[in-house]
């Protein structure tokens, strides 16, 4: 045995109590029954990838983010001595790690698609839910083992899934209680705004730029598009998009007008309205925004894009996405569109945790707790036991005889809502003395006058 | 982007699709609500701990079937030349690594529970389940990651735990209706053997020899005993409890004769009756067999020991457990009982695939699908497919308008029970075409008599 170790765990992760459990799967629950609802069939994959499925798929910096996992045996077999004596450990890595863990559910998945694709029906509509690890610098919000939940529809190149995400995005976070916008954005309308203003190598210095236009103003971001290299022409060319303001409907307009000249533009317009108009027609809870500054992922984007604000917590992004058209290509399958969101679990788990949001009746279990006054008595609380949880209701005895005092405590640091008590007297009347915790009554009853009462719903001592 | 891949998974893991996972869940979702009904609560930690945490607790085999994590950055920083240059990968993969996957969640619960005392109310029961990742060699049966379901009693030494385990493993079995035998014995019952034909550092090896009896014969046992060093008359004294036979309680009934020479052995007896006899008093569905060879994990064990044997598949043990009085120690806890049992999801499925025991409606999903004719029909069938959702029903819609061959083909593939149409005569007339794909049948309804025929239960072509 080794020595006596003071516990701890890799930072950047998180154990989780019983209470923070009942919060996560209130959420995780909400996500997957809408997931359902709306017809996504749930897949899982390995938490180890290989490694060369998960390099170059999240650029430099991600090929760094990847937890690595040392191959087992003589990880020195296959190692380049020069790697190691000049310290490249970069390069190195990938010789003594042939596996990795997972950095995302996309790259996973799109993996999945193209190894099971003979036995996938498609359009192919697939929920994940599981943990996503990361070798970030920690920091509030952002940790190295975190969950994501995500919902992609492969094989169909139809806006109506467009149009069905947004709806189902509406869903959960109504039934979370979290208010929200949706920004929304397209892909080909940034590929047009490049082309009207004559730089179409310049999309993501433009979209960094005018992404900070309300926190910097409109001359910062005309001085930094200069530094980026842009000319004063197209940045003259630009203002007017800029400007583009109003209801999302006359933004829709101008930006219609502005893009006329450009093709991919005026296509990227059309398909933001037709999502917009969808989502619309259908009714929405949530504030639908179109923002033109939204780009994230540009390199992987290709049509809509689909980003969700907290609107009454300061906090990153809790759920975005977009629709890919060559996702799989990577992979040996080209050719196949797919559109699909990510719900930020661990943001979502933040903000309810800010807001207070849970409903009360999440907590972590227990109905009734019998108390232990000793072997017979425990005897005749067991059986009594062994009928309640027949009937469903969580039941529970405290294992060992220990004074009143302490068992009563225990309960009620668990916030268990009922105490059963069989003592000698209870023994010989055959019933049981139910204490309800909360408001401090309690009555004598039979073990079937229990169930009875639990089985009509709620509060037995208040029937 | 890298070159097109031949995608594929590191060997010993496993992707579930939609209808794996489905039955998947139907096993989690059995031992969690089981779970959950005994008073258990859930904990999660992290899928990485810190190598200390993990290494020395599973044996120097166990050491080299951790999956170590390499650390991020410059990782030969901290590395040992000499080792390096002399290739000694065990005792240098430490000085690369930091960070391990979690072996069990045994070791990561004592962690916990060292790490949080202070938030803990003692007895803690909890329940975990998640995947845990060991470097074996795979092979059928044998996974390098695998889902465990750990439920523990920590902080009581009363056998109530014991008895309320034994009815959990019958419940959650015949929810499942695994036809199963619990074996049990007791590490103080092995102890006071070893102590009565006087060789107490040999427990290890008269258990090994004394479990092959069934497979290799007494005298091929004896021979082995003799080259495990046992002496004659060790052996000759042994015999006895080799022969010991009759029901369980026959057999209690000798080995409490047998042992009562040994303090020791005793209790085990009177801890083995008291557990039995607990049971046995309020009814057990599975066979419990008192079997002295049973020794699993048994450094770790100090008093009951449990394991469970399906009957109808031959497949090694698909639960385990048993007491431990020192679990928490090494991390600077002592003097903690506990006692647990740990659900193999793996083998269970297997089982479960093998004896084909899924009830029928374990599949993935979505009740009703909308074909889709084009815009118009779309946007009606998506109002529509809105309030069957808001009634909870999966619903769905074929996102592209192609051929309605394709599309009941579809919805043929995915096993989905009934379609909805809505075409030229049914937007005239306001109303849907449902379909039910197992019958045949179809009749024009509303939707608001589609939903309430659902909200009654079934078929609502058979109403």
């Amino acid at each position: 045995m080794a020595n006596i170790q003071k516990p701890s765990i890799p930072k950047g992760t998180r154990d989780f109590s019983p209470v923070e459990m009942a919060r996560r799967n209130y959420i995780f629950d909400t996500i997957r029954t809408v997931f359902r609802l709306y017809g996504f069939s749930q897949i899982e994959t390995p938490a180890m990838e290989n490694l060369s499925t998960l390099m170059g798929k999240y650029g430099e910096e991600g090929d760094k983010l990847l937890f690595k996992i040392l191959n087992s045996g003589d990880f020195l077999r296959g190692a380049d001595r020069a790697l190691i004596d000049a310290g490249e450990t970069a390069r190195l890595a990938p010789q003594l790690c042939e596996k990795g863990l997972r950095y995302d559910l996309t790259v996973p998945f799109a993996r999945y698609v193209v190894q099971h694709r003979s036995d996938i029906q498609f359009p192919f509509k697939r929920y994940q839910i599981q943990p996503v690890w990361r070798a970030d610098r920690p920091q509030k919000g952002r940790y190295r083992e975190f969950y994501q939940c995500d919902a992609d529809v492969i094989g169909s190149p139809s806006l109506i899934n467009e149009i069905e995400l947004l709806q189902l995005i509406d869903e959960v976070f109504s039934r979370l209680h979290i208010n929200i916008a949706i920004k929304l954005n397209n892909r080909k309308v940034l590929a047009g705004i490049a082309e009207l203003i004559g730089a179409p190598d310049k999309i993501i210095d433009i979209t960094v730029a005018i992404d900070k236009i309300d926190k910097i103003g409109i001359d910062n971001v005309n001085a930094e598009l200069a530094g980026r290299g842009l000319s004063a022409e197209a940045i003259e060319a630009l203002q007017p998009i800029l400007a583009i303001d109003g209801t999302t409907e006359e933004r829709l307009e101008k930006l219609s007008e502005l893009l006329a000249p450009s093709e991919i533009g005026t296509l990227g317009v059309k398909e933001l309205r037709e999502v917009i108009d969808g989502s619309l027609a259908l009714g929405l809870r949530a504030r639908l925004d179109l923002d033109v500054s939204l780009a994230r992922g540009l390199n992987y984007y290709t049509g809509t894009i689909i980003e969700v604000k907290a609107l009454d917590v300061e906090i990153g992004s809790i759920t975005g996405g977009g629709r890919y058209d060559n996702l799989t290509g990577v992979f040996g399958l080209p050719g196949v569109s797919g559109v699909g969101i990510s719900f930020g679990a661990d943001r979502i788990y933040d903000v309810l945790n800010a807001l207070d949001l849970y409903p009360d009746d999440v907590k972590s279990g227990t109905t009734v707790m019998f108390t232990n006054f000793g072997a017979v008595e425990a005897v005749a609380a067991m059986k009594a036991i062994k009928k309640m949880r027949e009937a469903g209701i969580p039941t529970d005895i405290y294992p060992d005889s220990s004074k009143m005092k302490k068992q009563m405590a225990y309960a009620n640091a668990l916030s268990i809502p009922y105490v059963a008590i069989i003592g000698e007297d209870e023994l010989a009347a055959g019933k049981i003395t139910l204490k309800n915790m909360v408001e401090g009554t309690q009555q004598l009853l039979t073990v079937d006058e229990i169930i009875a009462c639990f089985a009509n719903g709620g509060n037995p001592l208040l029937k």
